[in-house]
């Protein structure tokens, strides 16, 4: 509705009726801002870059200064949106971390409802121990902490290691539906395999475990390996230069990470993709309802949001808010990690996208 | 996470690694209150009770003094949760206002991302036009305005009505996914049929028509009259009575407004269901994960949230937000009408309940 | 593939080899006629009519003849398409039968695999109990008794009355899925209410008992009365005049009878539908894949079928094989039960249809 | 019902009624024997073993004796189950052949509606075409060819190469469901890429195309390698040695094949799976409605069925009908390959299993 909507006159008795309203915890439509019913979404969060160059330091600096232990639980450090006043929310409903483990160091267990993920732009040495199945993080891997299954973290090299977190925590604080629960102040397995069992069961393409028939509602796969992402974006980029339908537009290849018992997203809150554009490649200016947010992986070029170019390069973390028009450019071969919200969009039917020629 | 976390020892070089963090803005985990990721949904939303007593001469008052039309749209005061700072939110999810309109007065026509519904707890003569289709509304009959339908009102009497609206505008505002447009200034039809073309479509039980083969994402039936409601609720208890499973809990009938083409909520993000207690009934005591409103229809009884108990009679509101426990007393026969966020959290699969006795 | 096929050059080998083939039970594909992959259905089932003025006396004459009880079950006399060598299959998936039962008479209990309905053309006075719950049969219901439900039938009056079966009984013999078990000699449940505990709980429209939330495979509703199926199609037609959209072509008016927790068919194998026509309409000529079968209820009309006219008249039925184009005319008024195997093949994903105008 | 049912007695006036069904092409239910709704299923295909040491030498004969190409379009032997009457079904629902493709020869294009595997017990050299996308047939890998997409195959070698096949011929032909089209005389494209287009596309676990979203009726997966498949039947039985769940039951490691972009079956009539046992392992005993086939793949071993043990070893094929009890008993380590048609009792709820010790 209007800002500028009609508004009734001023008067003893109206100023009496707004008091009575107040008192009895009422609030009329008609004088609230137009931004309440807005003709389009107006998000109070920003388009917004944060550089790798100035994270990676910060998340050093707090490994000598903070300890990861029972209590704080984790040594991760939130990518707060400008617009959201403060908070470490990236956006209305998604939470971007960079988290950061020294040598030999364990963040101890725990479970919440909330969904989370973990991806790596670089490092290695980091074991991930979900419900008591190791699972080894390495560059490039995307790795699933689906809500209410224990984790923790162990550093076993004498290198610290950082990598980003995703999860839906904005969404569940402000909808009022989180629960927490400690678990072991160790992981309950130190072992270092270097595939999970997880992957073992379920990582072989087309083929079902005849053991795991229910369908379940987050991905049973705990990491998806970079030499799988990266064998299939090759593919799709080959099969584009034989002439055949692969990639999503000429020079832009990308693949979702799904849950295999249903080929739908991993989680129920959270959306996780891969792009890679080759060199001089400009996608499509899109909207889209929901925020997304993007994380370089390799390769230089740029993000233009809302009409502003901003360069980015190797771990840059930057996000789209809700309906802000953006699109990329790749001044070399370029590799970018993305995650989003969309699922929560779709399931409740809200979402909408709007695509032009870059041009 | 634990207010009383383990906290990094203070020094200057800590507090310059704060200081870049907020330049950068970045945001802790450690330093953030528990209550980012309690053990349990700890709500800033309270349960409350609002008067009809209270509501209907507020909004008689409002007539006098507030003109409708284009801009304001909409003679609706929302009921504002004393615990979200004044905003027109009873949840952090629902709105619920109540809307009057004079005698021979229109609302004006527009439509909306968000979802709506109105349910009428007394009186007659509004005409709500729905995508051209006027659809009458009376005592007891709950009535739906799915998202991005146009829709006005008109009052054919002489004399005024009031109601309740339900929508999603917290949730569409938080998570940034409304759009909004104007139609006609005037409703489309001021036609004055019993029965709008929706219902006599689709209102034949078990019957689906021919020409509607394809599934809708909300219900189309604009209108569940009283008649139907008050029906199905007599014949469950007198089942019970007759010894035949029909009732939730004994003393206690219930229906789901649902969606004839799947079976399911009426909408993708309200559920709304209507309760009937025997005098003398007293329901389980459950907490839900998820925020819930009723409004009592007929008869007087109690509601005890989080262990208050609140008298409560025809035209009152509450609102108990996630994880309160609660329980209803029917010191008469007591019908209440229900509505919740539940599909947001079903589909997002953090619905939980925990029920007891309430003994 | 064609009957003409290449075929191999004859010799003693040749001979030798189809010896030696049938001896080792296997059968080329080379030799079969072109039959067993033709190139469109070219069903062994023949389209066929028989009238109830033929049927109606010899299924008295049985109720003088052949007594009902245990063992032979049913008073049941099936209608065995032509081209389908004296099996009593209407159809290679469908099982229609007249059933008839004396005055007082009872049909003992039993259940199976088998979905079953039934429809009343004409008559009233019994009562089917389907796992203990008495359905009245009037005439215009529709009665279901999904697979694996108890239910016998019993005659209150002391006139006779006569009804047609339809039940999947072709399908389940030749895929070999069919299990049976007797029950009580007697029904079990002698009360001849007017309304089911099915329907007392059901039919409201778009309103779910909420101790009902399990979607089930077949419908709960027992009888879909006639009262509602003439309602729903008189609002079509009326609808249609007054210019909006209801009919799925000029003139009429269908359908379908659905499950109410799902919005889908009543059962997994068998459709069923109820068509009005206005006198003089044609209806589109078209051809579907599966069979179909009809039983005009009111009014007089033709059915088209491979290019021949039929006259048809209350009570006649008749069965469309796979594939065979077909068209209704009506001279008058013009109403008829429907009921297909068009659950098997959508969810087998064999379904095709193709439409002309009838000209 | 009962063979011995209660038979009305005989007289002239019955015979006449009996005579007038006839002519009226009516069947009363009472007369016919007990096995059109039997206690159980009893089906007239029986259990059956074909051995590879039989079939084989067959194929080759009928390499030399008649001629591949348009018109017989295969050469293809059927299975035929001795209880069927001599038609090529090796069960109600299924057809398994063995195809034989002599050197540099080629099986012309066509389509059908009727679903298509192959699978390679052994040998390698065939390509088969589909849709024009070349897919390389080796030992171990199952081959899909969904309904209705055009495919040819070609040897590339000097040498002969044989396989099975497995389709829904039986199902479709019974039903009237089946349409056929020819295509090129000669495939496509002859073209012999290590992998097809639907691999690279596809074979990548857990990650989805972002340019293929649509879920598909049929996995769009034209090889499921035996690389794979291997791989993950030997994870399941070293997890199972770690003390994880990951097998059906002690000694049995199992995969099925399933679409990627569901989770589900292959085909809307077909699954197929691979089994593999630890030598000395005997499974359960089970029985299920609707019919399997299994091919032995590697090893020695048993299958009992109903009662009767028969010796197995590489490339036997046997089927086991509806409701008819079996168990595997491994002598060596034992692979086999499997399908069935528990699609279809699944998707019209039929199904039903029954599991006892093998003891």
């Amino acid at each position: 509705m209007d800002a500028d909507a009609m508004q009734p006159v001023d008067s003893p008795e109206l100023r009496q009726l707004y008091a009575d309203f107040k008192a009895q915890h009422l609030n009329p439509l008609w004088t609230q801002t137009g931004d309440l019913m807005p003709r389009h979404p107006r998000p109070k969060a920003v388009a917004h870059v944060w550089k790798w160059s100035d994270l990676y330091p910060l998340a050093q600096a707090s490994g000598d200064l903070v300890p990861v232990g029972r209590g704080g639980e984790r040594r991760a450090i939130g990518l707060a949106n400008p617009g959201l006043g403060g908070e470490a929310y990236i956006s209305p409903t998604l939470w971007c971390a960079i988290q950061y483990l020294g040598p030999k160091e364990t963040a101890p267990e725990h479970r919440h409802s909330q969904n989370a993920f973990r991806f790596v732009v670089e490092g290695e040495g980091v074991w991930t121990v979900v419900n008591g199945d190791p699972v080894r993080m390495s560059r490039g891997d995307f790795l699933l902490t689906p809500g209410w299954n224990f984790h923790g973290h162990h550093n076993e090299l004498d290198a610290p290691m950082a990598w980003i977190d995703g999860l839906d925590i904005p969404f569940s604080y402000q909808m009022d539906v989180g629960f927490f629960e400690f678990g072991s102040d160790r992981v309950t397995d130190y072992a270092t395999p270097n595939y999970s069992r997880g992957e073992r069961l379920w990582c072989h393409p087309g083929l079902r475990p005849l053991s795991q028939l229910q369908n379940t509602v987050s991905s049973p796969i705990g990491a998806y390996r970079w030499e799988y992402t990266d064998a299939a974006l090759t593919q799709q980029l080959l099969l584009e230069e034989e002439g055949h339908p692969a990639t999503i537009e000429q020079g832009h290849a990308a693949i979702r990470y799904v849950n295999p018992t249903t080929g739908g997203d991993v989680m129920p809150t959270i959306r996780a993709e891969f792009h890679r554009l080759r060199a001089g490649t400009e996608t499509s200016l899109r909207r889209e309802v929901g925020s997304t947010v993007f994380q370089v992986f390799e390769g230089k070029g740029a993000i233009v949001m809302g009409g502003t170019e901003h360069k980015v390069e190797k771990g840059d973390i930057f996000v789209i808010p809700s309906w802000v028009p953006w699109s990329l450019q790749a001044e070399t071969a370029f590799d970018l990690f993305r995650f989003s919200d969309a699922p929560i969009m779709e399931r409740l039917h809200f979402d909408r996208t709007q695509i032009e020629d870059a041009g």
